[in-house]
């Protein structure tokens, strides 16, 4: 029985759908603006029988989230942008011995400290691995409360069915908005199918090992790389996600993801009032990108590609469009949040290849 | 005076290379393959009054190669794969700090811990960041000895003129290759131009900051980010480079880096011998990527690219051709080291389209 | 209603003895040879709904340890050795924050790593305070597996009643000794009284200070070491504890705690069979040492002092002893556990004043 | 030839000191009140060609030190109390493992943080050492500038002649204060006698080891401590070290060291001034504590004892003197720096016999 609907704000949906997700095991390192997801975790675990540490460091925390993975409990961490570099080692490891996880991301300005507000420019970070070696972190964007339930909740599955990290990517905005949200019925963990590979003890069965280094010389790790390319290509094929609105009869498709996407929403609306057929393809995943489906609908129109960074999807959508639309660009940096009346100019400018805001991409 | 042709391993190529331009400190904590450029560092640089340190771990090595930088010394460390992952927070920081500083990645197998064998797995994490914000990290990618000691003795020089972090990029089979080179004059530090921004003792004058924490509420990150992207612009237009070999006639180009290449180039001649007009480009800047010049290059041929990985750089090559030209793909995960044959057999399969070695890319 | 007698190593008992008394957080580091005991508790704390931390380090356990006595838990750490000399920061400031914790001491031999063999050399360490400031940590030598469980039950009460860290200081032979043990009744934690200093959650209260940086400049940190003082004082008065063995009609009194008090024992049976008058006088508190006791007992016998180390607690022999009598002592460093023959020779030659085993110690 | 007399601050004394006796080395992290010394350091070290390294933390500071002394330099760390109790771990390996080393305490007032204000609470921490294992710390108290210079210069000495760490113990009152210096001659390192056990690259000989790990089963730890108690046997012959002041007549003596023992001897002239025989007794070295001198001057005489702690050093005395003597005495904790006219206070009622200020010791 799903629940009642209720007023929340973002970092605790968050927080909420991970428990309802079986999640008992937290551990982080606090850092702004997503402290109010651990503050929520430190007082909601406890009451459902979860562990919730704040561990010495970033990279405490990730590897004791490697630990409650490896012993078969489903796990998360989260932080903000430079906190999640300090990650990336334990990602790759978690990628490397193919251990699900949850790991949130709160994008602030960067690089480096940056500052303490809602950005976007951690996408190449988040869909290309900041850690070494081949690997995929799937990336997930919700892009309102609702969907941070829905995807949060649902990040714990994806990272269970295919024993793989699974980045949640979103912003301090999304963390401090408060809308309506419907969860998702509770999970109890006890009733979550037993994991083979987990190390929880070998009682009546043989020892396991889980272990990302493979020095045998007959090609193990090649062995090892194939075989996770062979569960990233079965993602990409399996889980695409994306959102179109308003697309059908649009000339020009603006793409953009999480809070951008909310703004390009309403410039939409707007747009489509002064009778411009403009439209906003959303992706929901971010690594797999949608790009079979962004590759059809884009044929014939104007692409926008709009991010609160200085363009980094937009290398997505030049791989997934190719030559089959002009594509334009228009970012804003440095926690700066843009009004829709900035991104209605940019998608007139495109629709009117004026040139006046954003720039042609060349491919 | 340059210095007169010596047989060296790769590594000491790097060493001695970094002691030439003028690096007298070098911070790093050790993992194989590339412990014998510390080893070599340690005991040359106490020669020319230089410091050597074994940091505590990967990230006290890295954030003492921020405070050599700070201070406005030419500096260094390196590290392989999972050590360089750790890197990732100091590495976002000396770019948003704005600070020069050299880091050298000879990559192995991964994900995780992988093997201690050479690989190309690190593409991405080098030229996308794996840390966060909107940052570049000049990569360059040496495929040789000679080469080593040039851009190793460049990168210093690139480092300061950008005052930006720039990563070289090789791998534990370049580390052990013995060739003979002819290095750089010396470069006394002394002689160096003094930096306005070091933080060298605040006497006669007043006292300087560097840091990358803008939380001013006018825009100051933003106007600190598109400062930086100006910079990265600047670097985009006047730093890419690349080498042709035998491309004037060729029906294919193989496009691939370092040892990569190497295997390539060996490949090319035997090919060339058998008749067929195979030609090799090979970038030396992975970023900045030189897209202009295969763009152009590319018009009219097949496109074979060829990594010791499962596919990363081709993602540039994606970015730079278009739909210009087929493009094919064969890669080589977890360490192996393909011989020549198996590259002759990718390109023969390339040439005639059959499909039989390698993929051919869709944009 | 106690618990039958039951046959339990050592180790067990300590951990088994921590959860009847209410325990529910553990926090440590792996160090031979106590490792058994974090084993049992990391399978035996889950299933009263307890946590056990393997920490990234000592450090990370011992402050893991200060937050959960910071938020009212009874909670425990241990270590050997050399993982016990990284604590002492930590338990200078649970001192100095009166804050209660149990932290289990299993010696081996040093300096530095020396080795895994059971030792008794860092008895100053407990007793004197290896960390920085006026404090003391009230020491409990346990001899056998039955004061095992009735020392470690008690050190919970004991640090709850005078807020202050309590050292169990056993060794690794103690560890390993299996006998029949009687628990303690399973204390709830949640019956024990609330503390009013505990930062739970300042929910219909004001919020609480816990520190021990007492920076003004009217002499605040002068008063609250007087404070400490008094407390020092008022356990030195009611906490001492011994016990004395077959000392009535003695005319020689072996001095010895832990093991070394269980060698002594099978040594004084041995000499009272062959007519000579040994008694032994065992400490079970270290800190308070048994002075007033010792003293009084001391007058007009010989006194023999035998430790596993060079000498430590011969120091507070002739702080309690003086020159009422002759003091003797025979040590045996370095992890070599000595025979009860051994001890009876130096008993025999101490009787006999014949200096032939063991040293006179002038005051 | 020495140096001419130079007004400086007692901090810088230190720094000074070190380095004209060959120390080249020195790592550290800061804390009140001795920043002073690393600061002097960081830039006089350079000039000489030395290093200054501040480390990541004080355990790494400390094991860097180890590392320089192990491979022959003369090394040198500093702190305040609470980092020095982080260093015991370090401190307890450099004494397993033989190697010299200066250890700089300027104390503060504990337990915990404490406060930053001068203090003496860490003489257990010293003397009876914070880290495991039978070891003893070679401890130098000076009591101003001029000794400072020489005990620091001597320090270095001792460490190599005995191959031992040793401790260098002041408060933050010395660091600050200035008085005029002759600083001893200069020694260049290069000329100091070669260690035969320094690891310095094994060319043209075998290699060798440093440990402090003893994992044989024949007793070699055993070995060791002997080895090792024979060495400090020796040090408590030869290197005692002490001062007296108007003892000779005396009926009243007062023992105090460093700060305590400046205002001891005010209080002494004053006293004097007013008829009264009292002496001062001032110990040079606190391990090892020149008990024979302390134990014939006590003789027929009162011990008043002044402490800037509640009462560590007093143990000592009571270990020298016994009953040859009443003891009194008077501490003062948290930082707070009583006036002469204090001790004037307590020296007199000691004189007296009224119990009025401070506290007859029972033995």
């Amino acid at each position: 029985m799903p629940s009642e609907k209720v007023l929340m704000r973002g970092s605790n949906v968050v927080g909420e759908a991970a428990v309802r997700a079986g999640c008992r095991y937290y551990f982080g390192y606090p850092i702004t603006p997503q402290n109010e997801l651990p503050e929520y975790l430190s007082g909601r675990l406890p009451e459902v029988g979860g562990t919730f540490i704040q561990g010495e460091s970033e990279i405490a925390s990730i590897n004791m989230v490697l630990g409650a993975a490896a012993a078969g409990a489903r796990t998360m961490t989260s932080s903000s942008s430079p906190g999640v570099s300090l990650k990336q080692e334990g990602i790759t490891y978690l990628a490397g011995m193919e251990l699900p996880a949850v790991i949130v991301n709160m994008m602030r300005g960067g690089p480096g400290l940056g500052n303490i507000a809602p950005s976007a420019a951690d996408y190449f970070q988040a869909t290309r691995g900041g850690g070494n070696g081949d690997y995929r972190t799937l990336t997930l964007a919700p892009a309102g409360c609702q969907e941070l339930a829905e995807l949060t909740f649902e990040a714990f599955d994806l990272a269970d069915k295919y024993r793989t990290p699974v980045m949640l990517l979103g912003d301090g905005l999304m963390g401090q908005v408060m809308e309506p949200v419907v969860f998702p019925d509770y999970i109890d963990p006890e009733t979550l199918p037993k994991k083979d590979y987990a190390l929880d003890g070998a009682k009546g069965r043989g020892p396991r090992k889980i272990f990302s280094m493979y020095l045998g010389q007959q090609g193990e790790l090649k062995d090892h790389n194939l075989k996770l390319q062979a569960k990233y290509d079965e993602i990409t094929d399996k889980e695409r996600r994306w959102e179109t609105y308003k697309t059908d009869d649009a000339d020009v498709i603006v793409v953009a993801y999480g809070t951008a996407a909310r703004i390009a929403e309403t410039a939409v609306d707007e747009l489509r009032e002064q009778g411009l057929k403009i439209g906003l393809f959303r992706p929901i995943t971010l690594w797999p990108y949608p790009t079979p489906a962004l590759r059809k609908l884009a044929q014939g129109r104007k692409i926008a590609v709009f991010e609160l960074c200085l363009g980094q999807m937009v290398e997505d959508v030049m791989l997934s469009v190719g030559e089959r639309a002009e594509i334009y660009f228009y970012g804003v940096p440095g926690g700066v949040i843009p009004t829709p009346a900035e991104v209605v100019e940019f998608l007139r400018s495109t629709s009117n290849g004026d040139g006046k805001v954003g720039r042609r991409i060349e491919l």
